[in-house]
């Protein structure tokens, strides 16, 4: 029998859930339906944002701005804005000329269920609508905090972040890749936008620079953790599980942690990375013990 | 013999050469060669804007910018950008699954100089980088014009403009478009962004209210004109002149403001729009000349 992919603690498992039913709601304020004959475009939008993903950038984003008092309807703007580019990309990594994935979270992937064009155009529209929520006043009401969050989520997103490490991705089917290049492309694929996750509460906030600093610093190492775990599930997991296409990075002849370090190796990596994010929030005290216990949880999950 | 494409007077020809030296050296720097394994992403960003184009919406940016006496360093930043955004549509309106063009600038397509992914993720870059330099302090100092001009960028850019233009011209292969319907895609496909070229420089100089308004009334006529000629160029050119397919909107089935009312009747609303886009420069008195020369160039271009 397949483990439940219910494996959080039953108080993380129900800020968990606040979030995604948070998040959802705002995802369907900031894309209502519409009758426009350009329709298509934002059901295809809607489609590829509403699908029951596990939010986990949004997650980092509310819990990182309770830390610092920021309010919920400001933070739930950013961690919108944060799984827009999340989800533009995922649109983008599974079309033919990519990944050239079926299937994403157990449903046909939105150039599947729409067309190549609608999907393409659909990602591009959601990453610039990102930075059209970012710059506007009811995000945050001092333009140098808006303006620090495009710069920093562009610089996550662009050629040096989220493109680039796709880029390097396509160029590893063909090549092989020592461990220095594979953790520079997962921090660049994923890293980089899970960090900005994390300083959005300290940026929104403004906090000082030493929590600032371990918000990152948690955010790197959980990061790399949650990317070796995924190469550990693409190998032991089936895509009942995981909703997506699995195996698909060996298939594809990728290296990834499993294949250069083995899988007992990569366990052991991940399990120190996530003693080594949970030790960077020890200057909140007792404060960030659900980002603490969300670190834990990437250990424990199945999907 | 096909006339040359050089046709604009030799004043205005002389002010436009210098915008494209300018602007080439700009993106040059912003997107430097580099060594990095992911180079190709850079390289195709690189082919797809560094490729002889006529740089109207950047020219477009320098000229109100001047009127305001705006720091040139500044505005050639923010025509980047600009034209960042318009290269990045090209590069995806020209995939297989989108206009599938395999000329552009009569020089092979993105996709077809190096592949569809990196086409697609070169593209996406592209966009980023340009929301990226907008939120730069290089840029402008006030941090409140940095945020105007990124959410004016990306509401001209996004699903209500170039996305949902492009979206629009997709169904117009197969359903017929009245001229209202026509006017409005053009409007979010071509205007929007043209508008945001011109009221950059309002934003940047911190332009008083009429000026800005007298701005965007020239440039949402400019817009149309210059799209009504894009479609009489469609049917009288061929692709040597224009260095991309021709006659492809009437070889899709697309509706154009030709395939409407007639190629004499398009001409004279190309005419009317020009007269009417210089009439709202009278504000400015002498000092707009270059935009009002502009306006009539467009009536004359042969590309």
């Amino acid at each position: 029998m397949a483990p439940s992919p219910r494996d959080a603690s039953p108080g993380l498992q129900e800020r968990m859930d606040d979030v995604i039913d948070g998040v959802n709601k705002s995802i369907a304020r900031l894309l209502p339906e519409t009758d426009l004959p350009e329709a298509p475009l934002f059901e295809a939008m809607r489609y590829g944002t509403l699908n029951g993903g596990k939010r986990l950038r949004p997650f980092l984003v509310m819990e990182t701005s309770a830390l610092f008092g920021v309010d919920a309807v400001r933070a739930r703007r950013v961690a919108a804005a944060v799984e827009f580019v999340h989800c533009y990309s995922l649109i983008h990594d599974d079309l033919p000329a990519m990944d050239d994935a079926q299937l994403r979270r157990g449903k046909p992937a939105t150039h599947v269920a729409f067309d190549e064009a609608t999907a393409i155009l659909a990602g591009d529209a959601l990453l610039t609508l990102a930075f059209e929520i970012l710059s506007d006043p009811e995000t945050h009401e001092d333009p140098r905090v808006r303006c620090e969050l495009v710069s920093m989520l562009a610089k996550a997103s662009g050629g040096h972040g989220l493109c680039g490490g796709q880029m390097l991705d396509l160029i590893g089917e063909k090549a092989e890749f020592d461990l220095g290049t594979i953790s520079r492309l997962q921090r660049m694929k994923t890293g980089k936008l899970i960090s900005f996750a994390c300083e959005a509460g300290a940026i929104l906030g403004k906090a000082n620079e030493s929590n600032r600093r371990a918000l990152v610093n948690y955010a790197n190492d959980l990061g790399l953790a949650f990317q070796v775990t995924d190469d550990i599930l693409d190998v032991e997991s089936d895509a009942k599980t995981t909703g997506k296409d699995s195996g698909k990075d060996a298939a594809a002849g990728k290296s990834t942690f499993v294949s250069t370090m083995g899988k007992d190796q990569a366990k052991q990596r991940a399990e120190m990375l996530v003693q080594q994010s949970i030790a960077h929030l020890n200057i909140f005290q007792g404060r960030a013990d659900t980002l603490k216990e969300l670190a834990r949880y990437v250990l424990q999950r199945r999907t």
